[in-house]
């Protein structure tokens, strides 16, 4: 997802790339909407890139992709500040939390003490949802497993449903949380 | 400021450079130690690059710089959500609002819109000042000048009192803006 340039491999096994869309493009769209609509200010970070080389004329680089050391999306959205990222597995029984990073799941801890608002989208079987970063510490902290159960998905996180413009409208599912936690 | 392969140029005309610094670093060395004491989290965003060839092997890139379509730095602290920019000028009697891009100045409008705190930190006459971004907003309401006088800025905006660790300690200034504004 970070890779802009290795959409290719990324296309391949995901439904949503059978149908023309990805994750990402569909959060960007979405985002896009909302900046448009005065909803939320929300963007993706730039890719950080490693520069090893510049030619100071034409201002051209050569690089490598490197890691961001936060998640991919921050903003604010009714004066609160969001802060998340963007996950798919394959897998269809669980979400195999190796799909998330050490420093991911200690910036989402972060956010959370300072304020903040964090969670993953999860594309999942075919479904999408927004499972709340309270959520998904409450589940690494009572288990033991590598992967978050399916099940566990469909039952306590929020399920966004899909419509024709913006495709992935998050916010609704955003303000059941905002509801839920009374924020 | 945007150009981290473009130093060299950059270092030449600033004070801060000629002790070594440069107004970007002592930013991040700032950020830095408020992460590493869970006092804020506030992050430079990476600087975009647009990609025009991709080695998938060796995951390495070519391409050039973009422009950042917000501000460079944002987070959260005290749970209210921060967004700001730095900007220097050589010019000893005011500060060009040409340094402003047109969508940067938008977007410091939306942030603000939207219940956050929004600002420019900048380098003049060897000082540093947060600049509130209601404040940019009402000088260029009110006034048609292509420039905010340095008389203007060191009356109004908050300077920014250097020390050993962090040299450039914001917070305390954006402190002094919360209170003020009663956030």
């Amino acid at each position: 997802m970070n890779y802009p340039g290795l959409k290719k491999t990324y296309h391949k096994y995901t439904n949503f790339a059978n149908r023309g869309m990805d994750l990402e493009s569909l959060i960007n769209q979405a985002n896009e909407y909302y900046i448009q609509n005065d909803i939320a200010l929300i963007y993706k970070k730039p890719t950080p890139i490693g520069i090893t080389k510049t030619n100071y004329n034409t201002k051209t680089i050569q690089g490598y992709f490197k890691e961001q050391s936060t998640l991919d999306y921050n903003g604010i959205y009714k004066g609160l500040y969001i802060d998340f990222d963007a996950k798919e597995t394959k897998n269809k029984t669980s979400f195999p939390l190796s799909n998330l990073h050490e420093h991911q799941y200690k910036h989402i801890k972060n956010v959370i003490r300072h304020g903040g608002i964090s969670f993953l989208i999860i594309y999942i079987n075919d479904e999408v949802y927004l499972l709340d970063g309270n959520l998904l510490i409450e589940f690494t902290t009572n288990n033991d497993r590598k992967s978050i159960p399916y099940e566990f998905i469909k039952n306590n996180a929020i399920k966004i449903e899909l419509k024709v413009s913006p495709v992935l409208d998050y916010i609704k599912a955003l303000d059941k949380l905002i509801k839920e936690r009374n924020l």
